[in-house]
């Protein structure tokens, strides 16, 4: 079997080290279970099989949809909390915050010249946030995310991005920078790949998509009785008979799914277990396996909160740490382009 | 008088110290007489009333109307030293290169939430600089010049920029940008005021625009002898009466109003002095009031030009110098925005 016919999941198997992924998010919130399930355990897994990983806090992407984020300081505080809670190892990941790497923010006015505003306007991902946008216009800031996103993924040379379908088109933006500047200045940047993840979509208590703007969501931080509040008052319906069928009961296969997946088992077989004991006994089911799910992550963030300067301390040796390599790339893109004087 | 009632340009004279001016170029080749009498002259007598100059070598702007920025090395040098050749006193000013001052293109980000995709389309100079692009459809650099110039004058808390009528829109997003990232954040930036330039429009030697790319523009560091040769081929017209007439005799006017500019004289007069002499004898007068014109920047020229390792001297110093300004104001727009960790 030659390289050219292995997967990319073999390929980095086979040789984690080649590979950099590059993730992150924006400091909106709590880390919940939609997250866990549809990032966070892929994150883990891969820093765990040998890749470096590279995980950005966009505190100025807030700022795409809303007009002032407010106590970034915690929140930001919070989320490297749920990192570090979820499994990711601060000696061995890079976790930064966009504010503080001036260098990997100056990458976006030389990649702005590679990307016409056409191609801007036709970016599915912009147009859905624009679609979405409480904003009566959108800014420049979202108009440009995905140029953003590019000098995320290249100020650090990462080649490998773990996306869901949805967001291919800006892993998209990001190859076509790369080839583009390196057909014109010469090679500085691999053309990063997607590594496309079979994260299901995880409903909330309401049976729509788990989202904390929509209280329906399970955070990594809540307490137990927080989590067996919250599922208590999930919405149901009329059927005793509990059957896993996302499609005419949403609400029921939802937090199926949420039971099966901190179970580890086959959501079918879950609501086979319950049957016919009814909304009560599926949401004791649910309550249990989270909790217990969840209880070694909340006890390791206990833990961590608990330790002063810790976390200001993993921020700043990841500050120090994109910084350096931002300005070790900036300087080779500088020379590339003739700019150093 | 209460300072109300002051003029602008009385304000400025009051209190020079009072004021900072942020002006620049692209570095697209030899500063040329049009940019003498448009921009340069003004520059250098806000200096010597005790005005603050910071003036931007403005590299990446470069790539807005074309796909590579070519031997951008020896064309900012040649730049610099047509500053110096000028009267800029580069002890005094503040000479930097966009691409050497990650701070400043740092502030691009937050200033982007602050405008809207609209608001920049709006923009009449964009427009403009759209419709005469040479690329097939316009970059998103391009799109976004306004945002870059705003952080360009208020990353030094510029507040007064000297501009030709065209360019008012440009000041007009700075000030809408300053302003509300006040409103939203706290006061960190003055609202700068546009001082109007009263320069003429200076016609190269075939009657239009003087402009390099046009091969019509009698350049600063050009000799004396490729000065007279440029003059000898201009274009003029049949009638030997010399008058100045720009809206009918574009050509023959726009000789007249070089020599009157370089002599300091009403274009009328000039062009009564010639009277029935003919174009050769207009040309003889526009080369020897070019040529003495220029004599002494050009003396001042190739003595800085023998200096080795002047022009390096003073790049490196402008852009410490400008670091150190954008790496304080960008301390204060985190502090303001809340993203200091």
């Amino acid at each position: 079997m030659t390289t050219q016919t292995l997967s990319l999941e073999d390929r980095i198997a086979a040789r984690p080290g080649d590979f950099r992924v590059l993730t992150g998010d924006r400091p909106t919130g709590p880390l919940h279970l939609g997250h866990y399930f549809g990032t966070l355990r892929n994150r883990a897994r891969l820093q765990h099989s040998g890749v470096d990983l590279v995980v950005v806090v966009a505190d100025y992407q807030v700022l795409t949809d809303r007009d002032v984020a407010e106590r970034l300081v915690p929140t930001v505080e919070g989320l490297i909390l749920d990192y570090l809670a979820a499994g990711l190892d601060p000696d061995r990941a890079t976790i930064f915050t966009h504010s503080a790497v001036p260098a990997l923010n100056q990458l976006v006015l030389p990649f702005l010249s590679l990307v016409s505003v056409p191609e801007l306007q036709r970016n599915p991902t912009v147009k859905d946030e624009i679609a979405h946008s409480r904003q009566s216009s959108v800014s420049g800031l979202m108009f440009t995310y995905p140029v953003h996103q590019a000098a995320d993924i290249l100020f650090c040379k990462g080649n490998l991005v773990p996306v869901g379908q949805d967001q291919l088109p800006h892993v998209e933006v990001t190859r076509t920078v790369a080839r583009r500047f390196n057909e014109r200045y010469g090679p500085v940047f691999p053309v990063p790949e997607a590594l496309l993840g079979a994260a299901p979509l995880l409903l909330g208590t309401d049976g729509t998509k788990m989202s904390k703007s929509r209280g329906n969501a399970i955070a990594l931080s809540a307490t137990a009785d927080e989590t067996a509040r919250l599922i208590r008052g999930a919405r149901t319906d009329a059927d005793r008979h509990i059957t896993f069928d996302p499609q005419t009961r949403p609400e029921v296969s939802g937090l199926v799914q949420l039971a099966a997946l901190c179970l580890d088992e086959d959501p079918h077989q879950v609501a086979a277990t319950i049957g016919a004991a009814g909304a009560a006994a599926l949401k004791r089911t649910v309550t249990e396996a989270v909790n217990e799910f969840l209880a070694p992550m909340r006890a390791r963030r206990a833990a961590y909160a608990q330790e002063p300067g810790l976390v200001r301390d993993v921020q700043r040796a990841g500050n120090a740490r994109a910084n350096a390599v931002a300005d070790q790339t900036l300087l080779e893109v500088r020379e590339a382009m003739g700019t150093r004087y």
